[in-house]
């Protein structure tokens, strides 16, 4: 009666349960569950969980579960394990699955090829539909999706695909090549994952198949590690556009791996951040003369950095959604740069007002507000033009993080704002 | 012929033929598709790209198209018309589908009423196998997913859940309730967007379903729309964190929908910078003695936000991993204190060391160093802790942009830096 029980829980609650237990009784857990339910259980969790659930098994069941894996789950949690454990286990596997572990470790995480599965249905463009529902049944306990089923020819070039959906109501002696979509969306095993899921996306399919330069067919990438795909580089852009580093591979969120994510960015930045600290020794004449120049530069400097901050997240998101391409870039710029004329226009001229009435220095209030002017086109040109130039330079853009652009704003602005003072000096001690 | 090759062509596909054609070729283009191929294009385009579409049909053409599309596309479609052409749309469809339709206008976007479609295969649990499957060729030119049956029992409660993949395996002659899942995973019409998607992910599903109160079947939520909604929350995450404002319905990124998005964000944040002025104002006297106070403050003002910014990115990605609720709220609370002590301390070291030897003035590195440890703590406690209470009002976090918290920390590291310096006074002048 356990077991009709177990039969009704899916791989997450499975894994919830597991760590909800204490650890003597995840034994006696894990040998109630089949091969085929622990790997479900073992594919999505992090790495430092998948450690606990392996030291919970004995080799033999471990290889047990590996054979029933599906490979991509299999190459990724292998990833994360010593060579000599990976050995190991590549060694008691069965050959066909070793092998085609084996095959995907080679490919990078982010990769097409590192997504890919090669439990996929394929079936020869000669077969009639009623043997590929034959084909269907068999391949149905172990291959990662059966709705969608890829047609090869004889050079196991990819030809065609065709949905379980048409199958059903296609008629049995139909052949497969005459109810098959011929153009078929494939992508390569260098494709970036964000192409893959972005591509995934267009066209909302379960599936995508994956070749290789002949076409010939590899595997497939499906629809739920896509999910993961959109979710992990979304939390990957936010890390970086906040400057917060990779997360630990582990996953683990201890106070020391979080410290090692943040200080050194804030180290860097500390040390870059000096510059405007000799900068400003450079206008100390400026400065002692009119103190007054001092109480604007906290905000003429923040504001630098908020409209660099929001130029850094249009370009991210242009870049992201696929609308900036290096044909667009140029439009995206000129954009940005009239978007910092109006900007720029209306915040200084508030400013120079408000400058005005506080202090009743017409001079004063001129400086600040054409200060402001420049700068925050300065802000806002190199929000998006260091992060195109990266992209360019194909380095992730994210790279130039929103406290990096804040922090070069501080160095510009500043500059700006003092050399603009010193040029009036003389009208300002009038 | 062209017919041939418009058969294999993806509604994606021809989206952007028809963006590609002269204005005067697209109706032409157009009457060449039949209503599930225009209904398909249609519902993945942005707003103002659907009405394009729209423009170049003929009323009759639309009514047609309408009543092949999902009903969750329609709803989403008339959900962006003024209300008049709503009603005639509504008036000239075939009765079945704009009920359905009219079903959808009421739920909000963003939740799983706004996501779900009623074209679901459902069957009761009396059925067999084979009259399951019988049903779904029936259903399969129309229903949105026929991989996913869903069971219900006379009173149209949802009762169990079971695959094609499992159906195909199984005996004709059972029933299906033999078979089923009967723990099925599930939302109500009011669950947010963002939990039915963290739902799904955690159990690789295709589809959910989606039911009232009485756990009556009332549509499902497929994965396709699921991923449309990971992208659209991460963006908006995005754009929430750097303060650009949420983007145009219509989906345009003109000039003036650009400068809308950010401008008000910006003349708010000069208003709250203008604090910082009067701040610095009170402490004349402090700033009029000792010159090289103030050469600090940018770098201090821009780390205090630094570290502010990674705070609440952290909490951000907290919250959307759902890692983050209210039990682990005070954890999560303590470690970014702790976190916020070691870069604090850190960092003070070292800028004391820096001050000390650039101005060869003891008390002024003191000074120096003990503000950036404290305006550090104030900074990261800001970050985790503004977003957090957003949180617990229900508000959404993201609403503490990073250039907000950036801008607030400038005030309060202002306020502490020159504190500590007005207190030191005499030393620094000695
Ligand atoms: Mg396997
Ligand atoms: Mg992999
Ligand atoms: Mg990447
Ligand atoms: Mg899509
Ligand atoms: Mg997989
Ligand atoms: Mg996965
Ligand atoms: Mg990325
Ligand atoms: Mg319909
Ligand atoms: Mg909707
Ligand atoms: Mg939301
Ligand atoms: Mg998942
Ligand atoms: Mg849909
Ligand atoms: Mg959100």
């Amino acid at each position: 009666e356990i077991r009709a029980l177990l039969d009704e829980l899916q791989p997450f609650d499975l894994g919830q349960i597991f760590f909800q237990l204490p650890e003597d009784r995840r034994g006696p857990f894990l040998s109630q569950l089949k091969n085929e339910e622990i790997a479900e259980l073992l594919k999505d969790l992090e790495h430092h969980e998948q450690a606990l659930v392996l030291d919970t098994l004995t080799p033999d069941r471990i290889t047990g579960v590996f054979n029933v894996m599906k490979s991509d789950d299999v190459a990724d949690l292998l990833g994360e394990l010593e060579e000599e454990k990976v050995k190991a286990y590549l060694t008691a596997m069965e050959a066909g699955e070793a092998n085609k572990a084996k095959a995907l470790l080679h490919y990078s995480e982010d990769t097409a090829g590192g997504l890919m599965t090669q439990e996929f249905v394929a079936v020869y463009n000669t077969f009639t539909v009623q043997q590929v529902i034959d084909h269907l049944r068999k391949e149905a306990p172990t291959a990662e999706t059966i709705y969608y089923v890829f047609v090869i020819d004889e050079n196991s070039r990819l030809v065609g695909v065709v949905s379980l959906r048409e199958l059903l109501i296609a008629k049995p002696d139909t052949r497969v090549e005459d109810i098959m979509f011929e153009r078929v969306i494939s992508v390569t095993v260098d494709t970036d994952q964000e192409e893959v899921a972005r591509v995934l996306e267009r066209y909302d399919f379960l599936a995508l198949p994956v070749v290789d330069r002949e076409r010939r067919l590899l595997g497939i990438v499906t629809v739920d590690d896509i999910v993961d795909v959109i979710y992990e580089e979304a939390h990957e852009d936010i890390s970086r556009l906040a400057a917060v580093g990779a997360e630990d591979r582990s996953g683990m969120t201890s106070l020391w791996s979080v410290t090692r994510r943040r200080l050194p960015w804030l180290v860097m930045l500390l040390f870059i951040g000096m510059f405007t600290a000799t900068i400003l020794q450079n206008f100390e004449r400026t400065i002692e003369q009119v103190t007054a120049l001092t109480y604007f530069m906290p905000m003429i400097a923040g504001m630098t950095g908020n409209t660099g901050t929001q130029s850094l997240a249009m370009v991210i998101q242009g870049l992201t959604s696929g609308k900036i391409s290096r044909e667009t870039m140029w439009g995206m710029l000129r954009q940005e740069f009239l978007v910092s004329i109006i900007i720029g226009t209306t915040c200084s001229v508030l400013i120079a007002f408000m400058a005005l009435l506080w202090r009743g220095d017409l001079v004063l209030g001129i400086v600040v507000g054409a200060s402001l002017w420049m700068t925050l086109i300065v802000g806002t040109m190199a929000g998006s033009v260091i992060p195109l130039v990266l992209h360019v330079l194909k380095v992730d853009p994210t790279a130039a993080s929103g406290p990096l652009i804040t922090t070069l704003n501080d160095i510009f602005s500043i500059t700006i704002y003092f050399t603009i003072a010193s040029f009036f000096l003389n009208q300002l001690l009038a």
